[in-house]
């Protein structure tokens, strides 16, 4: 019998984290007792909001523990049953540990059918980070034509598809990402009328300026820190800024300060709202028949790198944090 | 045929207003021409958003002209009419200027009962303020029963109906005013829960943390700074915050930084909305009826101070951004 693959929570990072942070460990398959599944993973999904559960925040998901798995999104097939819900074979989705195989009790998990799409597009552009986007999108930033609408980590799993949703609202769509490639990449592909890159440009506002002439309209904010700064003050009146993530931020030991003139949300009417998607999962036929369709009519592009072997999960993840990635980043465990 | 008196900007302030930024003068009754309205003042609103109109911001309103009559919401007496909707001895409200008289085209005007209640009433507690309180809580802060709702300058003329009408939607209401004796006014009248003096108070966090164990579910912000910051970092799950006003960072002549940790819009779903009840004029009906009736059945407190004489405005507006009044703050002009 073969055992489990898993990586642990070894310690809580302080700033960036680091390998020490991980711990590969092997233990045996457990039994399977009444009402739980056995999965065996096959794709995992690594998002920034991880970072924030390895340390002990005041946070919407609780953090990881110490010294056990860490979780994800992930796709998987199930190698043994007792939960009458599922049979041996099925492909299921749900948060399983970082892990080759995960003893689940089912809650939470979902069937998906393997023949509908390549299995990780589950976890991308039909999963999770696009329902993200969706949500932003449509019940937040609420971009229209002859608006501008901007989208900060432009080509990550969340934000391509936020740019895209937008563009198709039929706004003037501007982002920024942090290499050459994925800007040419964002507009070629993804329809961005411009994108600039985070690294190389020194004065996000003077960028800004040039890109955005009306102002922005809507921010779908995934980055935070100085980029976010430079959006809040060039938003118009009536600005919407859907909160997502602040990716810049999570690996800082000091927290930053929110942006000067804080005074200008009343002077332009701005909304700020911060949204966790896992708050709006009685919206998921929405998203599906939505962007299902759009998927269908080849309206939406999108880009992901897939990492081969949970033995790199952690260098992909510490790596996701720096922008290495290019769109959804997912693991192939098996 | 007697002159008007009026006040003009005389230059824009840098940091604190001064009196040299006002300019006393006496100019000749206009002819009235056709379509005009000539107006006597009888009571002008000094308001907080004064402030950021004497410096040139981008900002939801334009900024008073240099050498010309500042402006503001006021009560008046029609003396002279070649405007078919108004005749001598009509009672209106509108923007009128610092002034004894007022030239006026008639657009924004509003006739009212002079019989209903004392004329002022119509600036404070039956005006703009109260409406502009009744905006931020029904529409945005939403406080109900098991919340705690909090209100900056808790006795200001907006704050004071934010906190009472917080309170009549069942919520536990703490407050913050410039000194002891406000405080003691708002639990005694206005029916605070509590409120503190955020003068005498060093600790904004750890008064806050006594005063609202449950933290804090809706926040009615006319202050902005410190007490904004210590406030955000309290906000709970879900949290609405009415963004009103600043008062307390409009006259630094550098812009203060937004709260730390920005990420917890994020981490706790937070709405953070900016308004100007001018952009809403369309549910003052709604306002009337509701408000009104409080009114009518005693369910509402307010406190005024009133000053006696236009040459006292100037001083009277440079008190107001340091917190001197108490209550709405009106200038009887005749």
């Amino acid at each position: 019998m073969t055992d489990i693959t898993q990586i642990v929570l070894a310690k809580r990072p302080a700033g960036d984290v680091t390998a020490d942070c991980f711990r590969e460990e092997h233990v045996a398959l457990p039994a399977v007792a009444d009402g739980q599944v056995l999965i065996r993973s096959r794709f995992l999904s690594l998002d920034p909001y991880m970072r924030p559960r390895m340390t002990e925040l005041r946070s919407y998901t609780p953090p990881f523990d110490l010294d056990k798995p860490l979780t994800g999104g992930s796709v998987g097939e199930v190698v043994e049953s007792r939960n009458p819900r599922y049979a041996k074979g099925d492909t299921v989705i749900g948060m399983l540990n970082w892990a080759t195989h995960t003893l689940h009790d089912g809650k939470g998990l979902r069937k998906i059918d393997p023949a509908m799409a390549p299995l990780q597009a589950h976890l991308g552009v039909l999963g999770m980070p696009s329902f993200t986007a969706w949500y932003g999108i449509r019940h937040i930033c609420k971009p229209k034509a002859g608006e501008t609408a901007f989208v900060s980590a432009a080509t990550g799993a969340v934000g391509q598809v936020a740019g895209q949703l937008a563009k198709l609202a039929g706004a003037r769509v501007v982002g920024c990402a942090g290499d050459d490639d994925k800007c040419q990449w964002a507009v070629r592909e993804a329809g961005y009328d411009a994108c600039f890159n985070h690294r190389t440009e020194r004065d996000y506002g003077a960028v800004l300026d040039k890109l955005c002439p009306q102002g922005i309209d809507s921010d779908f904010e995934n980055v935070g820190g100085k980029i976010f700064h430079a959006v809040f003050a060039r938003l118009n009146d009536f600005g919407r800024l859907a909160f997502c993530g602040a990716i810049s931020e999570y690996q800082d030991k000091e927290p930053i300060s929110g942006p000067p003139k804080m005074f200008t949300i009343v002077q332009r009417r701005l909304t700020l709202q911060g949204f966790i998607i896992s708050d709006h999962l009685a919206l998921m036929g929405e998203f599906v028949s939505d962007v299902g369709g759009l998927l269908k009519a080849g309206k939406l592009r999108s880009r992901e790198t897939v990492v081969d072997g949970l033995a790199k999960a952690p260098q992909a993840f510490m790596g996701l944090l720096k922008g290495e990635n290019f769109g959804k980043l997912v693991v192939k465990v098996a």
